[in-house]
């Protein structure tokens, strides 16, 4: 609690700690939450997501020096490909992250993904509201483009940008089409390579303008005023373009209040950390109840072909 | 159970409707499984990862016409990355798949990724056990590349081949440093493009092998003739290199059982889906028990702020 109270006052260090603490989770890092969680719901969440060579976090970089010249403190939470053996983040491009080092308006952290998903959306949904409740203005989340992981980010965050480049291959186009229906904004970045154009005009395709997006429409049939994700071209790495893309997030972020639709995502983001816990929690006292041992029998029952996995949990649940 | 039956007397029909029942989940399927279930544990399950743009779906195909000359068959499971809000599968490389197409010998699957990644990796290793207990001699499990979906992989296969090209930028090293610690076979595709033998020396230097790797030591501190993954060249689309790649894939499964590790992995994976399952059961019976009604509450009260997730989670299932 100390530490929370430290780093709502702005101290740098016992934010660094707390996240660490929140990262690693536990029964201090939960009492800090529980003391965080009134002050949240404030920050703009915005996920940037792209496929690896699309230069997203030299963009995330470029749009961190552009919210902080509009007087917005920034936090970066990247998370990183990394080990699920050793648990241990890369550091890679966070190395371009200096120029930002040093300002007090801007905390970036890198995330070590733990052994197993669940751990991971936890731990960064956990680190995004300790930036939230400390006053943060935006919260950049960064991650490494392909599949699943930006579906948790689409629920995580209240803006996705997604990134795309020129000329990254045929195989690509699966992965766009996926990306696709979590964009609220597009990014062509590398835009002064050739093809350009080529990829935004793809992109402008892939993109059915005419069907409603499945989470813009309300339950009761009600039209609302569709969000039509803007497609945009940057050159992250001398910063052309940037300024747009924040202002197309910052609309984005108004279409969301006008239309009711922030607090609508709010409670589907609650409900799904919710039942996320709740079967965390069930687990662990599953386990615990049953025992180590009794866990370790029927594994090695099953891994016996004795009985089926379907059949051992309805027989250790009780049917 | 008919079904079932069906399809283990090779009725193709049969086996496609029932991996649907499966992708679905459901009681018709549970039972399958569980009357399949003990005719499995005798595929050998490979999984091939690697960034888009690796042109890792042409080595698979090439894989499996070279696992054909060799009189073995082989079920293909595609993970695709696809809309969580629509689940429909995007088909994209499948089409290059077409030379496969007639084969009895040959079974290919396109996954849909489901909601959520519970769903996806549960309906994934149920498949994969249908394709086993039907007697596909090998399983290709094939997935988009980076982070946390490969390390559900490494987790189902026995043997991960991960695919990289020359010349995909700088922002993939850090990519590649996190597939390299489940890679028991690294494959340079798009060998013919300049810079191949660069991008094989910098795996190399990535690969350090004079470190164990954690998943090849003991609990026991004993210590087991160590697995170094071979580091090969192929050319997918002209298939140079893909018998060399099928040769060390053979290899890698002999020191599996020659030191003991293909049945350590087996607990290892079944402990993973025992528990799994039981956590999806878990919040099934809870939610059902607390009703809907009441997670809505909750819900509206963490949306609120009047309380944090995890008193609410101590306070639904009782302190």
């Amino acid at each position: 609690m100390e530490l929370a109270t430290q780093a709502l006052g702005g101290n740098r260090y016992a934010l660094a700690r707390l996240i660490s603490l929140v990262e690693d989770d536990g029964a201090e890092a939960r009492a800090a939450l529980t003391a965080l969680y009134p002050r949240t719901g404030q920050a703009h969440i915005v996920g940037v997501t792209g496929a690896p060579g699309t230069g997203k976090s030299t963009l995330v970089n470029q749009l961190a020096q552009s919210l902080r010249e509009r007087d917005q403190t920034v936090g970066i939470v990247a998370v990183d490909p990394s080990s699920p053996f050793t648990g241990g983040a890369m550091l890679g491009d966070r190395v371009r992250m200096r120029d930002l080092a040093g300002d007090p308006g801007v905390f970036i952290r890198s995330m070590a993904t733990r052994g197993n998903l669940g751990g991971l959306a936890r731990a960064t949904r956990d680190v995004v509201k300790v930036l939230d409740a400390v006053g943060f203005a935006v919260v950049l989340v960064e991650t490494v483009g392909a599949g699943q992981s930006e579906v948790e980010i689409a629920r995580t965050a209240h803006t996705t940008v997604v990134v795309e480049a020129p000329g990254l291959g045929d195989e690509m186009q699966a992965l766009k089409a996926g990306l696709m229906e979590i964009a609220d904004v597009l990014v062509v970045n590398k835009a002064d390579r050739p093809g350009a154009a080529n990829t935004a005009r793809a992109l402008e395709m892939v993109l059915d303008r005419s069907a409603p997006r499945p989470n813009l429409s309300s339950g009761d049939g009600e039209t609302r005023q569709l969000w039509e994700p803007p497609i945009l071209q940057t050159v992250a790495l001398d910063g052309s373009g940037v300024p747009q893309v924040l202002d197309a997030v910052a609309a984005h972020r108004e279409h969301l209040r006008a239309s009711g639709l922030w607090s609508e995502l709010e409670r589907e983001r609650v409900r799904e950390e919710l039942l996320s816990l709740l079967q965390q929690e069930l687990l662990r006292r599953t386990v615990a109840r049953v025992g180590e041992e009794q866990v370790q029998a029927w594994t090695a029952q099953i891994a016996a072909r004795q009985v089926d996995v379907y059949t051992a949990v309805h027989e250790i649940l009780g049917e």
